[in-house]
């Protein structure tokens, strides 16, 4: 039998740390996949677990005290604790786990920004991301989106978000995508259409994605994201892309509660909701840092928080990583 | 009895004209509020209008022959077009019919650009609006929001942004929200989150709106749109907004699809897509030009069609642009 992937979790991140945090490791405890590793503060831990009927045993764990206030400066507040001689901050010490080999994958649902700074500074970039991005799957019509960068930058130029999609394309393809195409997500699908920023972008995406072979559908448009018809892999900037994806999941709920109010019972349509919360939307994947990264959102149930879990344990299993680096490689030498 | 208010309706304009537009134009040749200006080639009006079944005597025509091809450069075309001694584009007709009196308001539901020049060009800006921006109502599950700018343009200063906020909250008021708070879209709502443009923007949306005594709430979220909790006015600039516009439309009609499956019958699901879709989202309207213009999806129906046709007889009804300019030149005052 394959051994689990041991996947360090931040139990200190997230609006409902740490309990949604534990109970989502107990979901996960049986499972043959992952094998958590707790990242906290270790005098705490074990009578947390038993609050939250963690097996003894079931679960590693690893010592870490803090975690980033919402109210700091996220990135200064990484950068200090990373020059420690012991990092008291769960992210840093997570993300090192993995850098150092006692984890093969970590998971934060804490400070997006906090997250990000962690897994460079303790992981690095891989050669040819400038930058790494967030990779956020979305449930469309007829086969999921991998919609990126969805908010760990603010912008990017052309060059940027080729490397963007190439990334994603890696991803859509671990995920199960046979030929995913990528689109530039714009305003309007003709070509030309957009900002500076969108008319080059059309260009070099073009240029770089033919010369990896990769599928290129030009210009795409928010809508286009929910139905995955035209494309698979959308990418834009960080900016961009959190917007759409806070509006699309607050769309998805207000539909949820305006049509469920149209049936007698509301079930049915309530549970569409959980099963997408706790599936595709559940965890974005930081694509460019040489570590397995999972950022969930902020206010995730134990559920949601189990699905990242299970996303960081699978992406690591299937090389997610050393197939980026393979292919971010011949980037290089083809231009 | 009070009269109707005179609609200048481009017959030419959109995917499914002249076909959708005269349909729509049938549901709406009884409406007591309205009354309809058919703006189109009058050679070949008659017989479409036969054809559509809508009564002689229910409309008025005025010719225009041709429309903005989709493949153009828009802005030129009309631009050309506003240089001849007589104008062919229906957008360039009609909204001339507004500046010179022979209607209150129009409609086009064809290139957005194109209308947006047209407007411009005939009408002229409202003073201290330094641009147009494309506001639409969205159905939120509190109470609706007023997005802005929905695409009009691409970027947008904080200056403008600023602008768009005084314009929106003039509009959610026409709109009947007695008391409404305007935010600045953006990704966290802590303050100080987002790009450059937003960090400074928070602080002259501030002050400006604090001058006109407008409630501001400061950053809001992609998903804050669709609940209205915190604003019932989003400010962002028109590519952001557009994108978000867009990819909320799919949300819903993703979740309509995937919902009605889980019922045995999908009815009642898909009356709430259509009920949304031919009531708050059905047009934007252009604020900042000095002539009432709706500009309505190309791919609408004849359904969301005649409910721009509406929507435009009754913001010329209830005075909007006359209280925007109002409003604006407190801004001029003040600052």
């Amino acid at each position: 039998m394959r051994r689990p992937v041991t996947v360090a979790v931040d139990v200190l991140g997230g609006d409902g740390a740490p309990r949604a945090v534990l109970d989502a490791v107990r979901l996960v405890q049986a499972d043959p996949q992952a094998r958590v590793l707790l990242v906290g503060p270790v005098d705490q831990l074990p009578e947390l677990m038993a609050q939250h009927r963690i097996r003894p045993g079931a679960v590693d764990l690893m010592n870490a005290t803090e975690c980033v206030a919402m109210d700091a400066h996220p990135l200064q507040a990484v950068r200090q604790d990373a020059q420690l001689e012991q990092p008291r901050l769960t992210v840093t010490v997570a993300a090192r786990a993995v850098r150092d080999g006692a984890a093969e994958a970590w998971v934060s649902v804490g400070h997006t920004g906090a997250a990000v700074a962690a897994a460079v500074l303790a992981a690095g970039r891989i050669p040819n991301m400038a930058r790494p991005a967030l990779a956020v799957v979305l449930p469309a019509l007829e086969q999921p989106v991998v919609l990126l960068d969805a908010g760990a930058g603010l912008d990017a130029s052309p060059q940027v978000l080729a490397q963007f999609a190439v990334a994603g394309w890696c991803y859509a393809r671990a995920l199960g995508v046979a030929e995913p195409n990528v689109g530039l997500l714009t305003i309007g699908s003709e070509p030309g259409k957009g900002d500076d920023v969108r008319q080059e972008a059309e260009q070099v995406l073009a240029e770089r994605l033919r010369g990896h072979g990769i599928g290129f559908v030009g210009p795409v448009e928010g809508g286009d994201v929910v139905t995955g018809r035209r494309a698979q892999v959308v990418v834009t900037d960080g900016f961009t892309g959190n917007v759409l994806l806070k509006g699309i999941e607050g769309a998805v709920a207000w539909s949820v509660e305006r049509i469920s109010q149209a049936y007698a019972d509301p079930e049915p349509a309530r549970r569409v909701l959980r099963e997408v919360a706790t599936g595709d939307f559940a965890g974005g994947m930081l694509l460019g840092v040489d570590a397995t990264t999972v950022i969930g959102h902020g206010a995730g149930s134990p559920a949601q928080i189990a699905a990242c879990i299970r996303l960081a344990a699978s992406a690591a299993e299937r090389g997610l990583i050393p197939e980026l680096r393979a292919r971010l490689a011949l980037t290089s030498e083809s231009s």
